[in-house]
């Protein structure tokens, strides 16, 4: 009998979206986004994310504050809104709770939620609460809304559109694996930790992003750009080239990937959980955009390559020449949502 | 230190509500009814709610059918949106799933949400999946809608208002008791089993309901009468007189209870997940409720008692004299979701 881990979750996921495709209402989009769309009124829609995060699978509890906790299991459906463009509008909570948990440390897990609430005025409007015989198990649900006409779908990339991202790749996968490799931790790492503890939502910037008419496709990075990518092509029916030499890394997740001989590039790649925006932008339009958003939030973007006419496929490009990058360049990494 | 089962359910969550208060929009209502309450658009509010579904916690693999399984989580979130008069629009699912489980399972999960879903035309719009240690866990997040005049609150309850029900109590209950005594199950059972794993949401009951001006207050009975039913008195601020011997019980409860030597009003009282609802409708206009209601649905409404003036508590009646029962008398009996 086939088990679930020969299925994949996409393979769970897609099986499911057309049984249900005939009862969606008109203007409803389920699947295949980083957001479900709804209409909501005239002029706006509402987005919709879920995320579940379980102990052991997600997340180890000696390894993860439970602030850090807190404000992860918002902080990745939050990133959700981003990659459509949208603004939250507020959260429900789901937590199933070991019973030997201490109250002090659940009071933590929602001081770090509550803080990443206030940044975003999100109010957290319900939820469950039960008991688990043994793991922590958390789902997030937000809520945000978007201007009809600001939506950014992962459809809407278009050939001669150059790729962006807005920040350093592979930071959060770096910090994983100092935790799979059980290396001693020291505060050399504590940036990548960080990272991938308590990544930062690219709330405002999408929004700002999302403000000019020439930023076209967009969606958040969670499993990794080389996956992530892939969608927007397929969704979008084009192809990419990308510059390896050109896909930003941290100076830390270079320094400690030298000592640790890890393949940062594979990692800034295939490793997930970055939570930055990948998306594409009109040629013409790349500068305008570029200056506006490193003086708004004086960090710049930074484009990895560009959208071309063709079969959905990435090519990747090194001093300007194609490489082969097998699935297997990247399967080394055992991303935590491999699932 | 404190542990969770101190602190309870309800501690858990109010102490989360009064943090994130502030952070509210005008217009929207968090924890305290059976769904948020958000302003959608002129003329409609969105409601939303969620329910966290734990192995061993809330289910047992071997007792419950997966397609009654897929029924259930869909089932509850349902109930909630009926509890406040609203229709269902879509459906969001987060399912974490131990690597050894069938893909046969999973398949008969969702042949069983699928169903129920189709009955309300409800497309399932997202959701999540990911691998789990050891237990299945079932998020559901409904997302429902409301005419801003139709939404029915726990506040709305007034004084010379009759309380009704809209089945009989304790069935579900009795199903769980069956599981949890190990009695060697037979045909005799099926219906209180039935009834607790696969219980019907009273979302065209609600829907219909909430169509009369002279229904006030309503909700659906997930924990209990006794519990739920504090709900609507402390939040309408009166108090209720209910009559033992009107409430409905099954003859098939009654049955079982007398061979078992259980406490029949006991489980219909104490136990939860009837799923039924509990109204209130202004007296002069008890009749015409009840009878349109038995013509549309064939099914009598149970007026129990009636809402009074003042402090918030239940006065229990037997034979038209008050009776005394403390909370211990119903205790005895461990309802599942008594974290």
């Amino acid at each position: 009998m086939m088990k679930l881990d020969e299925l994949g979750e996409f393979g769970f996921i897609n099986t499911l979206a057309p049984a249900f495709e005939h009862l969606a209402a008109e203007g409803m989009t389920g699947i295949g986004d980083d957001c479900a769309i709804l209409p909501m009124n005239d002029h706006e829609d509402l987005l919709v994310t879920t995320d579940l995060l379980i102990e052991d699978v997600h997340f180890l509890r000696e390894a993860i504050s439970p602030l850090q906790l807190g404000h992860k299991a918002l902080a990745v459906s939050l990133s959700d809104i981003a990659g459509m463009g949208g603004s939250p509008i507020a959260s429900f909570m789901s937590i199933a709770i070991p019973l030997e948990l201490d109250v002090a440390y659940l009071d933590e897990v929602m001081d770090g939620y509550r803080t990443l609430s206030e940044e975003y005025q999100l109010p957290l409007l319900g939820g469950d609460t039960t008991k688990s015989m043994k793991a922590i198990a958390i789902n997030v649900c937000v809520l945000g809304k978007c201007h009809k006409d600001k939506v950014r779908l992962r459809s809407m990339a278009l050939p001669g559109d150059v790729i962006c991202v807005t920040g350093c790749l592979g930071d959060s996968a770096g910090g994983l694996q100092l935790l799979l490799d059980e290396i001693p931790l020291n505060n050399e790492h504590k940036g990548l930790l960080e990272k991938h503890h308590q990544p930062e939502p690219r709330v405002k910037e999408a929004l700002f992003l999302s403000s000019f008419e020439g930023v076209h496709a967009m969606m958040d990075i969670s499993d990794g750009i080389a996956s992530d990518l892939s969608h927007i092509l397929n969704a979008s029916g084009v192809s990419a080239k990308v510059c390896l030499e050109d896909i930003p890394l941290s100076d830390e997740l270079k320094s400690i990937s030298q000592k640790n001989k890890w393949d940062a590039l594979g990692l800034a790649l295939g490793g997930g959980e970055d939570y930055e925006l990948l998306f594409t932008v009109q040629k013409d339009k790349l500068t305008a955009v570029q200056q506006e958003f490193e003086e708004r939030f004086e960090t710049p973007l930074y484009p990895i390559g560009g959208i071309e006419e063709g079969a959905t496929e990435i090519r990747w490009m090194k001093e300007s020449r194609e490489v082969r990058m097998s699935n297997k360049g990247f399967t080394h990494f055992e991303s935590p949502d491999v699932l």
